[in-house]
């Protein structure tokens, strides 16, 4: 596919004052934060009513289409990030500063402290990826992901709480992933092997970006300082994912930050470049950062949906490669509901900073697919896995990857966006 | 979904002599076995022409539709059954015995002694996955799967050169093999986790009756005999898989064959079934054993059609949940070429045996939606990935997981079950 690459022609306007078309703007983007608003309260009482155990704590994520829950397993990606999501919405949304939401992030974190970790594994920091409903690890991964999310939950739910303690318990466990990313990941347990050079994925930085996001809000002094070096690093990281002369992201660069050989190389995954785009683009606007607020939307949000976007059937693929082979992954044609989410958040947050109308065009494009294909009216919450022609193939509303934050976090942050926008408005 | 189980309707008739139902059946067979003939030649001239890698040995399997490689890497699966099925074609074949057909197994067996196995791993016979095109090791399984290819490659080409050194390389491999699954899979590099119990997978006691089968083909001896044991261990672990009642055959069970809990518990995977199926035909036939023949045709080869066929779009579906829930792989009601050609054989086979025209059925409509959807006219050897709704959706000949294996092993063992068929009733 050839790349219609057009950033002169969204004519980016960063840090200009409001300008509305009018009326029929401030009415459509009323009705978007009201659905935001609406969706957002159905999906959290979804997982209130179904996914908490209370009897073991943590909470359940595999949940049918109807709530049902098919599989006790739980999932440390997605107690953590559950934690995070209920203590984000409990600290920062009036509504949800409720006693019964509080009570459940408590629980999770507790299973987590007390299960998460696998003791004897070479380090007191590596967790398990999957855990029995008890609490007994089951699986453990060879990646970094498990103990991201225990950091984003725990730093969260310190916030919440006031537990210093958890607080330190998190710091502590930042600096072991720094040093497992940075300096040593023997430690994560993979075998040296002779032909496998250092491969950059972007997901690393990206996540130990929000994490240092979330390390640094509202606080100062020299463990932020330090973090903020973290944060530049990171940066510097995803934007090597920008390659072939600015014209594609590729998800997997050599240490040197250049191309990989091979399908690996080639890779792109678009709801991962989007996702990418509103960090960098809000990081760029903490730091005042005007270049890199531009490649942001011009590069991370722009390219992945000229090479993403199904011009047939809508949506955003899963996978693609750069030089238009066919990906060996199998789902590489499906419509995931993440994508989606990370899509809507990035054109939301780039036209807010932009008003520039062609960024709220993209915004409600995707909008329109995605509340209409991957929103459950009858059941509540949210499919997560359709064809390339948009029907849904597998119908659960949680499963081992599919848990209560890509939906809640994207309603979140798109009615929290919405808000500043009408309220500037309003004023 | 009710499984409607019927064996009795099947009116199995072992061991009966033939009857044919007149001259159109004749000529149906010979129909399909100049299919199967013609087919054959195309898929093994496909991969002659387009996978062989004359500068470091070995073979290319990323092969995109018209035979371009889209990537180096080689995989050990892969390159150890590219060595079998061209040195089981070159000895029982007499069209396929050839000089570079030789030459090609040859070059792949090299490259596989040289640099398949991972020096310092613990083990002298833990193999890698993957290797670079120069045979860098480049990611290593916990499984056996690896060696288990490696070990039926290297007894093969043994067979055909006469090389008694690599033969007992073989053996001394399985011996490796039975130790990690029977004794102590320690070596295979899982770490412990207190909720880890060991669960039974169908694939391994499949995989091992698949080499016993290869290692006691027309031997003798103290060898032989320590192998049958083997055998009939396996064939026991197989059937722990038929599960609630006889009615279900579940892909993983604990290792007091028990069904398990969950997910794990409860998928079924038809074409894996069905590969169990005619394995235990075969095993049941060689040793004369009735009770199994019967148990292989009435319930591996009928339990995965009643409960895997597509009624709606034809095909084998890839996975399914015993209880009626969606599975959580995201690939499961993709339509795979390997399932087909494993039910191909297996009712082709079963009917050769018994004669029953329902089993010829069976094959035909297999057959009709196989070629129909699999086979590229065009370009040559089969598309292996379609939507449910029968669409190809990866486009190339090879990857990762699809070498030159299931579809030549099924078009050979179709035309050799054909030949037997067809001679015994022109005789």
């Amino acid at each position: 596919m050839k790349l219609r690459y057009k950033s002169e022609n969204l004519k980016l306007r960063l840090g200009k004052s409001l300008a509305f078309e009018g009326a029929m703007s401030i009415e459509k983007l009323q009705r978007y934060r009201e659905q935001m608003r609406t969706e957002l309260d159905k999906v959290v009482d979804f997982w209130q009513k179904y996914s908490h155990d209370t009897q073991y704590g943590g909470f359940f994520t595999c949940i049918g289409k109807d709530g049902k829950i098919y599989d006790e397993l739980k999932y440390v990606w997605l107690q953590g990030r559950q934690v995070w999501m209920y203590c984000r919405l409990y600290r920062t949304m009036e509504r949800f500063n409720k006693p019964e939401i509080l009570e459940a992030a408590k629980s999770g974190g507790a299973f987590l402290r007390r299960f998460a970790r696998i003791p004897n594994s070479g380090s007191p920091w590596k967790c398990a990826f999957c855990l029995t409903r008890d609490g007994k690890a089951l699986k453990v991964q060879r990646t970094i992901f498990s103990e991201c999310f225990y950091v984003m939950a725990m730093d969260e739910l310190a916030r919440v709480t006031g537990d210093k303690d958890m607080q330190a318990e998190a710091a502590q466990m930042m600096d072991q992933l720094v040093h497992w990313v940075r300096v040593d990941p023997s430690g994560l347990g993979k075998p040296q092997l002779s032909g496998d050079t250092p491969v950059c994925s972007m997901a690393v930085p990206m996540m130990l970006l929000c994490l240092v996001q979330q390390l640094t809000e509202a606080r100062s002094g020299e463990e932020v300082d330090k973090y903020r070096e973290v944060g530049g690093w990171c940066v510097k990281q995803i934007l090597q994912h920008l390659q072939r002369g600015g014209t594609a992201i590729l998800e997997s660069v050599s240490s040197e930050g250049k191309e990989l050989p091979g399908c690996e190389g080639r890779l792109q995954n678009p709801g991962h470049a989007l996702e990418a785009g509103w960090f960098l683009l809000q990081y760029g606007l903490e730091n005042g950062d005007q270049e890199l607020q531009r490649t942001a939307v011009d590069k991370f949000m722009e390219i992945p949906f000229l090479t993403g976007w199904d011009k047939e059937h809508g949506g955003l693929l899963y996978f693609l490669d750069v030089d238009g082979y066919c990906p060996t992954q199998l789902e590489w044609s499906m419509k995931l509901w993440w994508p989606h989410c990370e899509a809507l958040i990035a054109y939301l947050m780039a036209y807010s900073h932009t008003k520039e109308p062609a960024l709220l065009e993209r915004f409600s494009q995707v909008y329109d697919y995605t509340f209409s294909h991957f929103s459950d009216a009858e059941n509540g919450e949210w499919f997560g896995y359709l064809t390339q022609q948009g029907k849904v193939t597998l119908d659960f509303k949680g499963g081992p990857f599919k848990g209560f934050f890509h939906v809640p976090r994207c309603l979140y942050m798109c009615e929290k966006i919405l808000d500043s926008i009408l309220n500037k408005q309003e004023t």
